[in-house]
């Protein structure tokens, strides 16, 4: 059965998206609007710097809801919770760094905000679907390569700590109160709709825009870091092939990318689709030394033999997609008031 | 060397313990003034259900300073912190019950108050000694016995879930800042000065109330439960240990007892050893029959070989010294307002 009939699920059902403003939420919420007759509603706080942007669902909202609000308010997510059929849990902070510069922050927005929402769902919606993204940083620094979910979780910073706290949430609110939830382990993602404003979420985004902006992309140890990626896309069929699927229930799966790719690869890559920028070779920094993780890619064998998943879109493929999009879209992604120039200002 | 020995290491220096007001807080600090010339402070916040009693310390006032305060107030805990040589770090909640009725409680107290006390410590005393009491639930339900410290981790409470992440923030900051952490991984601790007015931290307490007042004692499942118990002397020594070795730094360690007892054989020798009380057997209550973890005990193998550790008090003997304690000082425990009748009441 194609992917596409696999969502046809989904039509006449309501679905409610948290961070659904941010990069992977908005591609879903444009995913779902494509299905047709979903009831698509997102919730978001556009926090600053967090990845929310208006201009993500600019072109949409006649046919999905938005909730500027912070899930951290019980008496806003017990209101979104009730009746929902799907929930796409995308919301939190997903930087190592600032976790590690804010880390009282971090717990707030991935463990106090998740806290709330699960307990909406035990108190208004018991055995509502809810699929929640965590993270390949759990793993910490891999004792073997890929990395499949039987690999010991040891996370090296903040994030991947709190991360890890609310995979096992779900998984106990699954187990307890019946909660359907399914955890899935995302690795480097990417594509349109990425924060590019600051360089603390992810490596590509950043290289992304320093190419077209032709400013430098500095590469730590020469660049020799093999990282998998996955194009936001095949991210998006995976969310939606979990939230389908009994099976998923309870289950903690990795995503993961065909093969690895070197830091330098990439850079050589963006430089030569953008035709602009540069590389330079800078030591490690000590404080990103302490919590990177060397070469690191995921196994998703699993999921694809549960979900029939596998990434579809060659790295170098997903990257020209890209750049094309923020070519044409610069303006909404570039200026460090991106995400409330382009919309409501409603945000708490 | 024996252990004693070791212990006059802490001659002339400073202790700080968290949650130094309740059982085993209280067991340490009066240790700690058995060795003599240290300075000994105790911070606790004296929450209600949690274990701190000012009688716990009643007679050693002129040998410790107390500061009746919050752990997750940074203004209180950065004053603290500075200067200070080793902190035990024992505050925190302990309930798996109290966990699943109160999530955001339990997260308060076991992971924004720790990483208050770590991020203090990071400020103002980045290479101080910490030595961290966690538990051996979060392993959840064994998948083999003895529980190593390799076996995999799964909580299956939210407890478990948050004394995880404080394990792991505790590592954290060992490894990036150099605060010189250790972890141990606690069984059934139990001995005099034990919160004995509920059943929700932990069945032994609950065990010796029933007896001593000529109750019921409930053992769900016909108490065929097999389970490990360090008596609260040989766990103090534990902390010693760990607080004195550089061996210890960035390590987790397991404690554990000789051999597991069952509840039942648990019950029987506190209704022989008190002449009082009786065993009903019921039915496992579905909310607890879902976070029970069934027989489990721990392998202290680790911490034996790495800083010479083994329990000494059998359990039959310690159970005896329990009751006797118990026994005398009756009204300082049972009732609901014990702790804050017996002394200052500043808690806020």
């Amino acid at each position: 059965m194609s992917n596409e009939r696999k969502f046809s699920e989904y039509k006449g059902r309501s679905v409610l998206i948290t961070g659904g403003l941010g990069f992977v939420g908005s591609n879903l919420a444009r995913r779902l609007v494509e299905v047709g007759d979903v009831e698509v509603t997102i919730i978001d706080a556009l926090l600053p710097d967090q990845g929310g942007n208006n201009f993500n669902v600019h072109d949409i909202l006649d046919r999905i809801k938005i909730h500027h609000g912070d899930m951290r308010d019980d008496w806003v997510i017990n209101h979104l919770v009730g009746g929902v059929d799907y929930i796409f849990n995308l919301a939190g902070s997903v930087s190592h760094l600032d976790s590690m510069l804010h880390p009282q922050r971090d717990l707030e927005l991935n463990c106090t905000a998740q806290l709330t929402l699960l307990e909406a769902c035990r108190s208004f919606n018991p055995h509502v679907k809810i699929v929640f993204t965590s993270t390949r940083q759990v793993y910490g620094k891999p004792v073997y390569l890929p990395l499949d979910e039987q690999h010991r979780v040891a996370p090296l910073d903040i994030n991947g700590i709190n991360k890890l706290a609310a995979e096992h949430y779900h998984l106990l609110y699954h187990r307890v109160y019946g909660v359907r939830a399914t955890c899935l382990r995302l690795t480097n993602t990417y594509g349109p709709r990425q924060l590019l404003l600051h360089a603390r979420q992810g490596f590509i985004a950043w290289f992304i825009r320093q190419a077209l902006g032709g400013g430098e992309i500095e590469l730590f140890g020469e660049g020799r870091q093999r990282r998998d990626l996955n194009y936001v896309d095949d991210v998006v069929d995976a969310l939606l092939l979990a939230g389908a699927s009994e099976a998923a229930e309870g289950e903690v799966f990795n995503l993961g990318g065909e093969e690895p790719v070197s830091l330098a690869e990439l850079a050589d890559e963006l430089i030569s689709l953008t035709g602009r920028g540069s590389v330079r070779l800078v030591p490690f920094p000590t404080e990103r030394q302490l919590i990177d993780i060397g070469n690191a890619h995921s196994s998703y064998k699993k999921i694809e033999t549960v979900l029939g998943w596998h990434p579809r879109v060659p790295w170098r493929a997903g990257l020209a997609r890209t750049v094309e999009y923020y070519r044409t879209h610069r303006e909404h992604y570039w200026s460090p008031n991106a995400s409330t120039l382009s919309g409501p200002q409603k945000a708490t």
